[in-house]
């Protein structure tokens, strides 16, 4: 799939993950949406395993239970459905490898801030905000280079696999290192919104 | 089945859509329906695969949280329950190519506004609204022009697909190329209502 | 089953429909029962297969769709659950084909109209009131005879199917060709009430 | 198992039935129960089959639609659970030919009439209230017989499976065909109510 | 399991059973708890299978509909959920024979009535309080004399095993053959609170 | 997994557990989470098997239950949620013995008491609070050392499998024998509160 190149950072919500399958590695995109609503609900969607459906829900927790981190307000969960996809729905997805995409996107649409341009991340999540290492780092990293990404968020776990890349490789390429999910916000969300916030 | 012929325009939330099975190519009709309630809810028939409405569930979303675009007020969806039903009952049908038509419909059952004349399309969609390329191209286009379809809605990335078509099958056809819903729907809804629209 | 005989129209919501299975050709009957209620719940039972409770459901949607052109009040299914049986329970039963039975079944139920008696149909619904052609025309043709019934209503597009069945085989019987539900709903329900009609 | 013997008849709510099993035929015991509640809400125990709890369901149904016929008042139904219990546990149960036992039970529970003495009864039961013929009469007769049953009740269309025993077996036994439920209920019901009738 | 012992009655809602599994007959305990709620809700845990949750269910109508036999203000079932658990959570467990078992924790619960010391027992229950005969008699009976039982609620119809079981190995054991739930109750619990209540 | 190392106790509701698996012993961590709710709901996530499920389902109903000798208020059970996790997500976990984790993890979350840092336990428990041996000893605590944890939790019970592990393995570990819950939590719950607190 030529097609999967970077697009822009102009609708809050939509993280650029990374993603590792039987034919190598790829760009996949997260896209969460916000709707009015009287009970909370999260809805989930991408044709998503239920690992990866995990993810989200951990996410979403984190969150709720991190909202004034974020300057969020916590009434605001009542009165918003919380939609995730992740194109494209003809493919199956799975594993846990999503989460800080998820809490990423999660974060952008309850901020309405913008996700720093041409940066792609990939690692676990745990519920109380730790970082874990995934696998499949190389064919990763050369599907990002392919996308046209710049920056790239990883655990510090995983620095042992990208130290095993030949340099010429990952040249462009800016790695940055997490241990926990408040260093993925503090890096990925600019203070700028998008164009058009909606009102939370 | 030789009956699938374009059936015009007169219902709102009726939209012509292209699917592509073991058998060729062929025209599929999305009806949607509204109905006074107490509580959203989004009811899904004919025989759908979990691809397929996880593309009726995107769409409904994709409206809400759109609504103001299309001059839908938004407590509307709290008053009416959405039926989305894709005739034949006795034929499976899955995968997500019928994205564009389902929102489509969705819109054109909450504005009661008509649906462009001779009008097909086929194209997947995602929550931010981008409008994904789809397989089956050339069948579905012959099945389009054997049942009347005068103008076609494909993404954009679809474009190639339709320029390796002999010039003689696909002449009296128009091809829109789209990138996002909001194209699709500019295009496919026209300004005028049906007849005898429902209150809202 | 030698006692599958046309049991007369003295009971509102039940309908007389014609199915088609590996034995044959045989009569159904469509019962549609109403109950007070604070939910608006739909019942299904009989035994029945994922494409006809959907049928069932499409039905139900239709009649609320279209309260006002049976003069029913909306606020009424509000109040009222429906129950759809099919007897026999120890027979499944599939398939779309007894979608305007089930339309009819609900529309006598909330009118509390006689159905016109020695009716028979067969035929499936869509959402915005369409009836398709069903199969299985020439086995059910012959159980209705048997069956004692004297009107059979079907999709226009199955007059084909009638065509290709010998005079005599079908000598008493008088068919009604239809392309819409309104159409079935005119000739199938009595402006004549039930004995003893529950109060709405 | 010999001890399957009739039990009398001091509870409401407790009919015996006649079941056709891979061993022959058997006597059973359908239970019912009321609780007081909020929400109408029917339980189902006994490790009953679909076809059998549909039974329930539509003896249930039957009940609520004729509550006047019974001098049931319908407030009733929201104000009290409905349970209805097949013993034995271990042994999975199926099939239609409980319908008119439930329905009888029920009846019996809301109007804490006690159930006519030594009577057993088998029959499917349809929604507009039909008794309908089952299959194993002759082996449901015998079992009757041993386990010191009088009367039984049984579809009109189940005559000619009596005529077809032996005089000899069925000496001491008197039958009665019935066409609906009603007329079951007018059988099955003594004006007489229960020791202690619980106050609805 | 050598570490299975009777443990003693100190607190309100712990109920040994006797279960008979494939490698013979053991003792089990059947723990109920209580806690503030809104909705009734009835919390079922220990790998039970289908059967032994409906002896739950079963159990918690009985003392619903029996609440005033048993001195419980029936208001008492909207404010708090009963959760029943099974130890140990890595053994299935199936079958109806923990029925009076159930009942007998439940009421313990409910009541903080003190269950009888070093008493255990067997036995199915229906929905009207029958107690039925079960099975595996012999093996659960040494099973009990192991763990250091001392009295023993059987079925009546279980009496015809236990007089087949050498003398020798029942010497220390009394038997209390019962009839139905109410005598079950009636030997299981003492009058004697246990220590620290809670109030209901 | 080499990156399996005991990592401190700054966070509320972060246990550390034992596994046993396949490949030998290691340790995991249970997270626990609160957000603020209108309706009690717990959350399970981390690829848990049904009998981890119950056990954390166990876990939920003794704090409720005993609520009061931690000093919860009681109705803070209806304004948070609970959410568990297990990391690592792509792993599949099941079994009874993470329960005295898990109640520890909800104790810690409900008082945001500090749990006592170099801990980790295994044990299954009982809805009275019971804690029961589990499997697996003497990998679990080989993992422990190897982890960097200085004290054990784990069954009385447990007691023979630790007395046949050879000295020089332990070495620098010291265990605690527990025989209830209550012992767990205080020997694992610190008085001291975790920084920052959230107010409950
Ligand atoms: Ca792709
Ligand atoms: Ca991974
Ligand atoms: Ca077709
Ligand atoms: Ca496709
Ligand atoms: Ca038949
Ligand atoms: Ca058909
Ligand atoms: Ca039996
Ligand atoms: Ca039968
Ligand atoms: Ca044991
Ligand atoms: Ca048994
Ligand atoms: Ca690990
Ligand atoms: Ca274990």
């Amino acid at each position: 799939y030529s097609r999967d190149k970077y697009e822009g950072n102009e609708y809050a919500g939509v993280v650029t993950g990374l993603a590792w399958t039987a034919v190598g590695g790829e760009i996949l995109f997260v896209e969460s949406s916000l709707s009015k609503s009287k009970g909370e609900k999260l809805t989930l969607t991408g044709n998503l395993g239920d690992v990866m459906k995990e993810s989200a829900i951990i996410a979403m927790q984190y969150i709720k239970a991190h909202a004034e981190m974020l300057n969020i307000s916590d009434d605001v969960f009542d009165k918003w459905n919380v939609h995730i996809h992740v194109p494209e729905g003809a493919i199956p997805k799975d594993g846990p490898s999503a989460g800080i995409t998820m809490v990423t996107s999660i974060a952008s649409s309850f901020t309405q801030r913008k996700v720093r341009p041409n940066l792609a991340m990939t690692g676990e999540i745990t519920l109380r905000g730790r970082v874990l290492p995934v696998g499949g780092i190389k064919e990763k990293i050369l599907a990002a280079k392919r996308a046209n990404i710049k920056d790239i968020i990883l655990s510090e776990e995983n620095k042992k696999d990208i130290d095993e890349i030949k340099e010429n490789y990952i040249k462009g390429l800016t790695f940055h290192y997490v241990r926990n999910i408040k260093e993925v916000l503090d890096f990925a969300l600019l203070n700028e919104k998008v164009e058009h916030p909606i009102q939370l």
